[in-house]
């Protein structure tokens, strides 16, 4: 049986796409309602099959739906946030944006209270962008961050809990607040540092040839190619805890940089053991 | 035919094992003679077919093969190349070390003139070591960069060529120099990064939780598993060049911190538009 009479996603790119294919595969609701602002990708979107519908009448879309999916850049939520306390305050709703702080704040600032837009972030992205990147199970086995806000009635955080469950990702309640803090230092701060990477090969007077471009550069900055405006918002709107990351990173690059000036291949090599430690320890774990 | 009559492998690693399954495969060589300072990686290389023998006498092994390869971390360069002076000074040879510049300068210095030693660097490295982690076609498909000597005669440095373009690979000559310059970015900087950033996430009195590591994380720091010792060595050989590159990458990062504090999404997302195209050109070129 669907959970949700009609459900309507906002954003069809890599993760809006993606979860209207498993939200129609899954029978998650009768009917799944598209939009965009793009009309190229609802033409897309309509001839893929990703979506039952589609439309650009957004505030037409949160009269028809009984849950909303907001897969759009950060800075579009609020649109949504105030038609949907305008056009239907009672919509359940939720989104993906990897900033949940900025998000919640907005969402209590327009919806009465109690309301029902729960935030999410499924841990699921990567570097691939559009409509094209969509692809099925992609939530299968990962993590969805959700972050309940205390106006949210028990019952509304359950049913987004449940739904992220249906598409086979395992869910763990955060606060914005913490939310924010622990990606910053596992997602944001190391597309920083891809870009920082990426950006250094390029004021070389000689640049590197291509093909001294090894795997390990390459895997090491593939987060480089994410979408720019997408991170620029998302850095900017953690960028608190993005610096404060971004600083101790530093330190540490520093370090490493001071046992190389000292010459002790010794010391260094025991430095590098723990570290390696430490990242073998993230496979077992993760 | 095969190119050699008897070819031995020093170090069989990652590298060296690799080498050996498709030196069998191509049939390279009449014989095939692996050496390792570990019994347990002599009797697995021999037990897994890698080698038609093992060794763990190095002078003997000299003795018996007329093209010897040298896949052993940088510092175990020099021991091999003093015995050769010794035992075969004409013998034709070859490395894989990820430094150029020390490897030559050792050459140099403990062979006669002119000597048969031709630098190569195949970049075609991984985090991964050990035997365990050989399979064929690594060289496939991938770079070679050689550095050969002035002291080399052309002849050898046109067979070391060849040997690396029946594996598959297409080759590049550098001077040591030139390699280590260009590796510095590419491929050590990468390296030290992924430590530092690895190293960052150790320091927060609230560890991240492993289910806020996505994949973005995962792929910057994959090579932050690489040999430990290994690394020291190689940075350590190069710290000349990787000091430069890194004071290069920190002030990049300094610069998108100053964006971020500076709370212009737009000039921060003007400015990573042209890192991600920068980012796209490599894939396009590589």
């Amino acid at each position: 049986m669907p959970f949700f009479k009609a459900a309507g996603i906002v954003g069809l790119g890599m993760l809006g796409g993606s979860l209207a294919l498993d939200m129609r595969r899954l029978a998650l609701a009768e009917v799944i309602i598209g939009a965009s602002r793009r009309r190229s990708t609802l033409a897309q979107a309509r001839k893929w099959g990703v979506v039952d519908e589609v439309t650009t009448d957004i505030s037409g879309l949160i009269g028809k739906v009984d849950f909303l999916i907001l897969a759009t850049p950060p800075s579009v939520v609020p649109i949504y946030l105030k038609l949907m306390a305008r056009f239907k305050p009672d919509l359940l709703a939720t989104d993906v944006a990897s900033v949940k702080k900025v998000i919640m704040g907005q969402a209590e600032k327009f919806l009465r209270k109690p309301h029902f837009f729960v935030g999410s972030h499924p841990i699921a992205g990567s570097e691939q962008s559009g409509l094209k990147a969509a692809r099925e199970n992609l939530f299968t086995g990962r993590t969805v961050v959700v972050t309940p806000s205390a106006n949210n009635p028990p019952k509304a955080v359950n049913r987004v809990i449940d739904f992220w469950y249906a598409l086979g990702a395992r869910t763990v309640r955060m606060t914005p607040e913490e939310h924010d803090f622990f990606l910053a230092l596992t997602s944001h701060l190391p597309h920083l540092v891809a870009y920082a990477l990426v950006e250094a090969t390029s004021v070389l007077k000689r640049p590197a040839p291509d093909y001294c471009l090894g795997s390990g550069f390459r895997d090491t900055t593939r987060i480089a190619k994410s979408n720019p405006s997408l991170w620029a918002e998302i850095l900017m709107a953690n960028r608190k805890y993005v610096l404060a990351r971004s600083a101790v990173f530093r330190r540490r690059l520093h370090y490493l940089e001071e046992l190389l000036r000292a010459g002790d291949t010794e010391k260094l090599t025991c430095h590098l053991q723990r570290i390696v430690q430490l990242r073998e320890r993230m496979d077992e774990k993760g």
